[in-house]
C-alpha cells in the first residue's frame, strides 16, 4: 500500500482511526476463555466488529510475546485473519525493532516475508542501517520512533544541539533514508502542540499518533496540529476501544467506541475539506 | 545473579567470552538440518562444545523471530537447554526491546517470566518507563544500548549537548535507574577508544562489547580501554565462532575458536592481575 491508496481508505471511511490489539490475556472476557484460541477469537470478534470504523489494525506485539511461541501463533494467526477478510486494512506490527544489519533483516523477515504485515514500528537509536533493512520490502512501510506519549520521552528525545531536539534530528535525518510511500513517524498524542513542529520537518509524511484515550491525548488537538491536506495521521486507540467491556458484549461496546471516534474524526476531516 | 557472581564465574573460567547464538537457518550444516529440531540440535551441540570457554550465551531473537511461533519455541528450548545444563552460565536474550510502560512489562515477562533469562538488551530512546519494568524481577539484569558497533551508531548518538555526546547522556541518565547488580551498556568493539570515555562515567558497571571478529573489533584494544580491576567486561563473538566451519565437524571447530578467544582473555585478565 503506498501513501495515496492509504489517502483513499481514510476518504472512503472516512476515518483515519488506526485500532491498537494490546490483546491481553488477563483481560479478556470469560466468553472467549473458554474457546480453544481466546486470543484469535477476541481479535476475530473486535476486528469483524470495528474494521467499518477504522483504516488500521496494529498488533502490540509485546502482548503476543509474553505468551512466548503460543503468541506468535496468535498474531500469525490475527494477521492472517485480516489480510484474508479485510485486505484494504493496513496492519502495523507494534514492535518498536532495530539492530545492525543483519539482524534487522531477520526482523523484517519475521513482520514482512513471514506475516504479511504492512508496516513495523522501529527504534532509531542504532541509525540507518538498523532501519534500511526494513524498506528492502517493496510496498511496506517503516514507522520511525519520534516523539513518543510517555513520560519518559523528556529523558532523552528533547536533547538538544544547536536547537534542534532529538526528536526533530531523527526526523530530519531519516526522512532521507525512504519516502512518504514508506515512512511515517510516532508522534504522541499526550504532545500535540510539538506535531506543528514535526509538520514543519515532514509536512507530507503520515504521522502515526498514539496516546489518544486511555494515556489523555485529545483527538481535537491532534486534528488541529497534527493534520494537513491528505489528513496525514493515523490516531491509534486501544485499550479504550478493545477493553471498554469486560462483558460478552465486548464487541458490540467496541463497535460502539469506534464508530464514536471515527464520528468525531469524520468532522475533522469535513472541516478540512477531505470529505 | 549479581555482579559479584558474574564476577566469580569470570575469575573461575579464566574468560569473559560470550557466545553469540546468532542461529540463521539458511547457514546450518546439512548435518543438523535432517534432525527433528535443527537449530536446537545446531545450539545444543555448540553449548555443550563451547561452554567451558563462555561465561554467557546469546541468543539474538531476530533470528528466531524470522521464523515465527516456530523460532519462538526453539529460542525457549535453547534457554531452557542452558539452565538445565550449564546453570551458572548467564543468558542474555539480545532483543533490543523497549516500549511504554504497560508494552515493556509484558516483553519484562515474555524474557523473565516465561523464559529464564539472566538479562534482556533493551533500546532507551523511550525513556526511564520504557526500561525500569524490566528490572522489576529481581536478579535479573537490563543491558542498555549505549554505543553501537554499526556504521549507523554515527547517525545519534554522538548527537551532542554542551559538549556531552547522546550515548554519554544515555548512560548518565539511566546509571541510576538500576544499580552494577543489574545494568550493564552496550558499548561496541569496533569503536575502543571509546570505552575510556565510557568507563570515566560508569568505572563500575559491566559492559557488554559486542563487535570483536566479523565486525573487526580488536580484543586487545577492549581489554586495554575497557576493563576494570572486576573486569567489567562480557565480550562477545557470534559468527566468528558458531559459523566457522559448514562442515559437520562445527562444534568441534567451535570449541577450538572459543577455546583461542578464551586464552587471550586469560592473558589478558592475568595482566590485570584477576586471576
Amino acid at each position: 500500500m503506498d501513501h495515496s491508496q492509504l489517502y483513499s481508505n481514510i476518504v472512503r471511511k472516512k476515518s483515519f482511526l488506526c485500532i491498537g490489539l494490546d490483546t491481553e490475556y488477563g483481560k479478556l472476557p470469560a466468553s472467549v476463555l473458554g474457546t480453544e484460541n481466546p486470543v484469535l477469537e477476541f481479535n476475530r470478534r473486535i476486528i469483524d466488529a470495528t474494521h467499518e470504523y477504522a483504516v488500521a489494525y496494529k498488533p502490540n506485539v509485546a502482548f503476543y510475546e509474553s505468551a512466548g511461541a503460543e503468541g506468535w501463533l496468535a498474531l500469525q494467526e490475527t494477521v492472517k485473519y485480516i489480510r484474508e477478510n479485510y485486505p484494504d486494512i493496513f496492519v502495523i506490527a507494534d514492535a518498536k525493532r532495530g539492530d545492525i544489519g543483519n539482524t534487522s533483516k531477520m526482523y523484517a523477515r519475521a513482520f514482512f516475508g513471514l506475516m504479511d504485515c504492512d508496516a513495523v514500528t522501529v527504534a532509531p537509536y542504532m541509525g540507518e542501517d538498523s532501519v534500511t533493512p526494513f524498506l528492502s520490502y517493496s510496498g511496506k512501510w517503516i514507522i520511525v520512533l519520534a516523539l513518543t506519549s510517555n513520560r519518559g520521552a523528556d529523558d532523552f528525545q528533547y536533547f538538544s544541539q544547536d536547537g534542534t531536539r532529538l526528536f526533530e534530528h531523527v526526523i530530519n535525518v531519516s526522512r532521507n533514508w525512504g519516502s512518504i510511500d514508506n515512512t511515517m513517524y510516532v508522534a504522541g498524542a499526550t504532545r500535540a502542540e510539538m506535531l506543528r513542529d514535526i509538520r514543519e520537518i515532514v509536512p507530507e509524511h503520515f504521522l502515526l499518533v498514539p496516546g489518544v484515550g486511555a494515556q489523555g491525548g485529545s483527538l481535537r488537538e491532534v486534528a488541529e496540529y497534527g493534520m494537513n491536506d491528505k489528513c496525514g495521521l493515523l490516531v491509534n486507540s486501544s485499550r479504550g476501544i478493545i477493553f471498554a467491556d469486560s462483558s460478552d458484549g465486548f464487541d458490540r461496546t467496541a463497535a460502539v467506541k469506534a464508530g464514536e471516534i471515527q464520528k468525531e474524526m469524520e468532522q475533522y476531516l469535513s472541516q478540512r475539506g477531505i470529505v
